[in-house]
């Protein structure tokens, strides 16, 4: 076993990331005291959905039952749609027919909807139970895997349901990426080019320095692992020090104020996530040079790394970007009309402010419209 | 204003059970800047049932209204059966409807029920807000409403989902006793004996000093108010030494054990939880004589007791009292078959212990089969 461990030190919760090229390691790590100190229970259940279980579920189970852990499993259907309570009703429905106790734990295999779905029935099955996380999407690797955010969507709006529950483990295996559709690999790489601006500038650089990162192919396994443990000790380190988002955390949010924008006046339809959130990074660095904050430079430097990714940098030719300054404005999390804008101000380095003029949002937009 | 407050100093977040004999203290102990630390925002959810909303629910608006706080209620109907994953759905689409933010707060305004589904809703409404308890059944006052365990029932199972969330205040107004039903006072009247046996000998003394406690009507106002203090005492004593049930709060289990097998065992029907629960303290009792443990005088002072507070004493007679101690060894929570016992060693102490015969526990039982 070869893992780097990157330690999330949580006052209530210590636990690591373990990013390792096997997922056999998980059946070792869970029973490692040095990695678990407080010793889990028996019984296991892997969630999962049919399409990742295929590829990846007989391996984590044999590992687990070598290990010693009697494991069973509960796959949910696939995809945003069934980021739902009626999902972790199923969960709870095979937690009670297992007659899962305190001491057993949830081990969430797949992207940011079944990592949400799965931690968020183990915050409330038994008041708590553990949970274990190995995403397998970048953007799970790099993000919802970490920190302890669960939630589910309300009909009507995302992660309206949710508790904070931190994870057990986080095992990433780069591996898992080879069968991780191409468009979700890119709008994964939008978080890990955020980390480079909000954080780590030697990752910025790092990325800089590929000839491509548009697709998993290109990158070499050791460059990969590189990319992946900086981005999960970016997150690590600002969770660690903001568990529950009351200050520093929120700078994790930097591209998501007009990403989610774009999202919302898009219908969830036109871009990913990590799609919205590269046109969004785009705008909130416009408006940073905007307000002198950070230089024309480090903005193409942005702009250059976006490209490479394959990420857009166009809205759609209808988009109604008059709209977006006004959705900010009457964003249930306005207080006093005053939107926060977390913005740049050199690669690696954000501030938090709200002072942006109305009119520097409408503008931020305008490079990203077609014919600009 | 001249209520009595009771800290519950809890390492995350302190609060306060504030016993007065005015509902409409409320307002102004939720913008008293030294009882809420941190600001409550304006919006407020009055969370309650059909008829507790009849009597009281008007008054706790106009308090909180007249402090200055946007009050909306919710009401769910009455009863155990309605403590479901539907009932909080209806919390949340309220809470969407009214648009909460974090700052937002729910109050509870009832029993056991309301409190435990309002405190649910609360910890998973956008990752968790505020929370206030306004219990109106003794057994919420003394119990339910303190300590921070929320929670609703899977169809097999009480309160299987669940969270920890510690309520921002505790408002405990005796005077809304005044219309519980005489039945639900006795129950209630079980926690506040197991305390006195557990944890608060005075508390004991004191009501065996008093003529009648089976009626609200025949406790002059400054006893009720001292027993209820000293109940909710003990509660947050015990919790605020061990939030999650890692160590001590097992005690709060006394009576429970074979309280919980006897409810089970005659289907919920034919017992409140307060009274099986007044069955399992003198079960636990006889158990604790058998073992050497404790006095056959203070057991019967435990009888004399519950038998004043006009709670059975007898279970029924077709009682199948030989599948107690196999429902207790199968039960999911046992361990390496050892079923853990909270027993008395006298009045106001007990001890904690796994070595207890399956003869012992049958024959605990006895004394209470009719003939006996
Ligand atoms: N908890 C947090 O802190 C946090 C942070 C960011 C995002 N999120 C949540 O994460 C979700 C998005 O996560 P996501 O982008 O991983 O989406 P996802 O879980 O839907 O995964 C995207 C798609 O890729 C597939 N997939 C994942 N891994 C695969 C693999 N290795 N091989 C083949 N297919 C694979 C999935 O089945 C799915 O179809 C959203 O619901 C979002 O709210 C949570
Ligand atoms: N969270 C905890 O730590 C904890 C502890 C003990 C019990 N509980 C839970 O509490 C619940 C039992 O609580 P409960 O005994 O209060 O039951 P309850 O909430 O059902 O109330 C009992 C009955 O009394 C009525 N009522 C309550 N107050 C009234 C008033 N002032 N006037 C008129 N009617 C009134 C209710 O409408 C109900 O019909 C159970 O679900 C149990 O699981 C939780
Ligand atoms: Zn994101
Ligand atoms: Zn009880």
């Amino acid at each position: 076993m070869t893992a780097t461990l990157i330690p999330v030190p949580l006052p209530q919760q210590a636990y690591s990331v373990a990013i390792s090229s096997s997922l056999t390691d998980i059946g070792s790590l869970l029973t490692n005291p040095e990695i678990q100190t407080t010793k889990l229970g028996q019984k296991m259940v892997v969630v999962s959905n049919p399409q990742i279980w295929k590829h990846y579920g007989q391996t984590v189970v044999d590992s687990l039952e070598k290990a010693g852990f009697e494991v069973t499993h509960c796959i949910l259907p696939a995809g945003e749609r069934y980021k739902t309570p009626k999902s972790v009703q199923k969960i709870y429905d095979h937690a009670l027919a297992q007659r899962l106790e305190r001491s057993s734990t949830l081990v969430a295999l797949g992207g940011g909807v079944i990592g949400d779905m799965t931690g968020f029935a183990a915050a409330t099955w038994l008041r708590g139970i553990a949970v274990v996380q190995i995403p397998t999407s970048l953007l799970a690797m790099v993000d919802a895997a970490i920190g302890g955010k669960t939630g589910v969507n309300h009909p009507q709006g995302k992660n309206l349901i949710g508790a904070f529950h931190q994870p057990r483990l986080v095992l990433v295996d780069p591996n898992t990426l080879a069968t991780l559709p191409r468009r979700e690999f890119r709008a994964g790489m939008a978080e890990v080019i955020k980390y480079g601006v909000i954080w780590d500038r030697e990752l910025f650089e790092e990325l800089e320095s590929c000839d491509r990162i548009d697709q998993l192919r290109f990158l070499a396994p050791a460059l990969l692992t590189k990319i992946l443990t900086r981005s999960c000790q970016a997150k690590a380190d600002v969770v660690s020090q903001d568990e529950k988002e009351g200050g520093l955390r929120a700078i994790l949010n930097y591209g998501h104020t007009i990403g989610h924008a774009i999202e919302s006046l898009t219908h969830y339809r036109t871009f990913k996530h990590g799609e919205a959130v590269a046109l969004g990074m785009i705008a909130a660095g416009h408006i940073a040079v905007e307000l002198g904050l950070w230089s024309t430079e480090d903005l193409d430097r942005q702009q250059q790394l976006i490209l490479k990714a394959g990420l857009p940098t166009q809205l759609p030719d209808d988009f109604p970007s008059a709209d977006v300054a006004d959705l900010l404005l009457t964003d249930k999390k306005v207080k006093d009309g005053k939107v926060r804008f977390i913005l740049p101000t050199k690669i690696g380095a954000v501030t938090i402010t709200d002072q942006v003029p109305k009119a520097a949002i409408k503008k931020s937009l305008e490079p990203m419209l077609s014919g600009a």
